[in-house]
This record gives structure tokens, C-alpha cells and sequence, in this order.
């Protein structure tokens, strides 16, 4: 079941303050992701608490960096704990993490991101947090991680989801419920509409 | 001014969740960085607000990945906006950006940490978090950040110290106010002390 949250708060921020560059680069760094505006990631836990009041969360899942943030403030909401998977340069050579690949298109690489098994427990009931969703490669590796650890993974609170990029569609498509405050129809430099 | 803020809270969690692993690594990934418990967190956060509270702080600065987490709760305290220092792998090209370099002595290597000028501001009153203070590498990178930008530098808000380590003195003798809410003396396999 998927429901749509109007967050208008965040729909006019990004209208006021984001920036459009060339490449199809949504550029946030003034409140979301760089500089980090609390009092708005408040109301943003709030809309996902909203959503997913009823799924029991144990345990929100983001990914290091620009999740965290939000991930935190979220967590308040939910009166959880946050797990951050990490970038790993390093092999798994103890068994001691879950590893999987994750490949960036924004800046073209391949890299794995890890969570240690002692705090994933196949009786977590997982929210996934990220800031953005686009081609959706970041949050199909949270969603393996969660898979490997045999947890339920209730769903996913984004922030902006560039909707004209195949990763919600192809993740609601496998039946992940996605919650995004903010979904970008369409951009360009002198414009920007969101899904309605 | 320095104040000596007993936050037994964490002190007792760092017993008791804390593992020291050989080469004088100190885990409390379990609750600090990389499950992270936000209502500790809190707790955390009002005790940096008390210290700091006459401040006027304005700014919150971390660096990613593990100090984010921290500073978003306390600038909820602060009701201020949080910015985090990127580590970086591109030159500054356009002369957006205020850079400073910083040697990890865990990781063995050297990286540049960059924050955007536009968001750091002389008129700025900044108050520095992160998680971990040892050798004061990355603390220092910060404050030379906060030097560049003109802006005042208000002090440091630290979760745990290894007042073993040279950074916190070396940084206190240069007029820096540090405020660690738990300062670890000494630690082995089997004892783990607090400065009193």
C-alpha cells in the first residue's frame, strides 16, 4: 500500500533555496545535505512517522553521509535506534558484517557498504531513510542488507525522489513501500514541477 | 574557560557496551557510531547546550560520517542549522569551497575536508561536535576551517576524549574550550578509566 504524503514544507523549500545544474544535478546543500536544517528534518520525521506509525519500526537504516542526519531525527519519531551502513574499503574477513555492492551513477563507481550482523537482527523491523532517490541503487543495497539479516523491511522514508529517474518506480514495481516527501516530475533550469 | 561536565550517563554506557580492541581502539559502535542510540543522543546534546548555552551559537560544524548523527540532535538543542565538513577527492576548482587537510592516524592517510563558503559565515558563532577526540587531527582541520571563514569559534563539543592522546591538550593550550563528556584516562583488555 503505498500513500502519498503532501509535504508541501519541503516541496517550497526546494523551490525557494534549490539550485538546478547542469547534468540533472538537484542541488540541496543549503538545507538537506551539506548545511542541514533540523527544524525542517523535524517535520519531514514527523511525515514518515505519520506513514509508518503502525509498522512497529525497530530500527531505521540509512547510509553514510548525508542520511545520518535525517535518519537521527527520524529515529526521535519512531524511539529507535539508527544503524548507518558504511562505505567499505576493506574485505569482510571475520564474517562479521553483511556486505553489498552498491554502483553510483553520480559519480560512476562501484563500491560495497557494510553493517555489522550484531546490530541487523532478523527480528528488526526495518525503516530505510535516505535522502535522495534516483536511480534507486543506494536503497536496493539497504534493501539486500535487511534481506541478508533476514529482518522485515517495512518500508522506505525519502526525502526528494526524482521520479522522472526509474529507482522508485522499479522498487514499488518489487514491492517495496516508499514513502517520499517530495517527488521531482520534471527539471530544468528554469523550472521544476513535482509529481501531484 | 573550561567546565568539567560529568555526564556519567555515557561514562556508564562506555562500560558497559564499550570494548577495547588491541592497537588502543576503543568500540562503541554498538551505541555511538555506527548504531547510534539518539536518545543518549539527547541526553548528550542538553549537557553540550548546558556548557554552551550563553554562547550564541549560531552554527553547528562536524565532519562526516560519525559526528553527523550528533550534531543534528544538538543543533536541535541550539536551534541552529548543522554543516558537515566532506572529505574530498576533487581539487577546488572554482574557489567555492574553504579546504583544509587533515592526517587520520587510525587510517594511516591524508584527506582534504571542504565545507562551502556560502554556508560558513563571518558572522558565524560556531560550536565544533564530533564523536571522538585523540590525536586532534580532524578537530584541528575544523578549527582551521572556522579561521578561514573569519567566523568566531566558540568552543568543541566532544563525546569521548582519549585524554591519553596528545589533541585535547594541544588544542586546550591554544585557547580552544573543549567539553568532553567523557574523558577516558586509561584502558586495557580488562580496565577502562575516567578522568575525575
Amino acid at each position: 500500500m503505498e500513500v502519498y504524503l503532501p509535504m508541501r514544507l519541503l516541496e517550497e523549500r526546494i523551490l525557494r533555496d534549490g539550485k538546478v545544474r547542469p547534468g540533472g544535478i538537484l542541488k540541496v546543500d543549503g538545507f538537506l545535505n551539506h548545511q542541514m536544517d533540523v527544524e525542517l528534518f523535524a517535520s519531514m520525521a514527523k511525515a514518515w512517522h505519520e506513514a509508518f506509525a503502525d509498522d512497529n519500526v525497530t530500527k531505521i537504516l540509512t547510509i553514510e553521509a548525508s542520511g545520518i542526519g535525517l535518519a537521527c531525527i527520524a529515529a526521535q519519531e519512531f524511539g529507535c535506534p539508527v544503524l548507518f551502513a558504511k562505505k567499505s574499503k576493506t574485505k569482510n574477513i571475520d564474517g562479521s558484517v553483511y556486505t553489498t555492492r552498491v554502483e553510483s551513477y553520480t559519480h560512476g563507481n562501484i563500491y560495497d557498504v557494510i553493517v555489522a550482523k550484531e546490530y541487523l537482527l532478523s527480528a528488526d523491523r526495518v525503516l530505510l531513510i535516505d535522502d535522495f532517490l534516483a536511480n534507486g541503487a543506494a536503497l536496493e543495497g539497504l534493501c539486500d542488507l535487511v534481506r541478508q539479516a533476514g529482518a522485515t523491511l517495512v518500508g522506505a522514508g525519502i526525502a526528494v525522489e526524482k521520479a522522472f529517474q526509474p529507482g522508485g518506480e522499479r522498487l514499488r514495481a518489487k514491492g517495496l513501500r516508499i514513502e517520499s516527501l517530495a517527488r521531482v516530475a520534471s527539471m530544468s533550469d528554469d523550472s521544476l514541477t513535482f509529481v501531484r
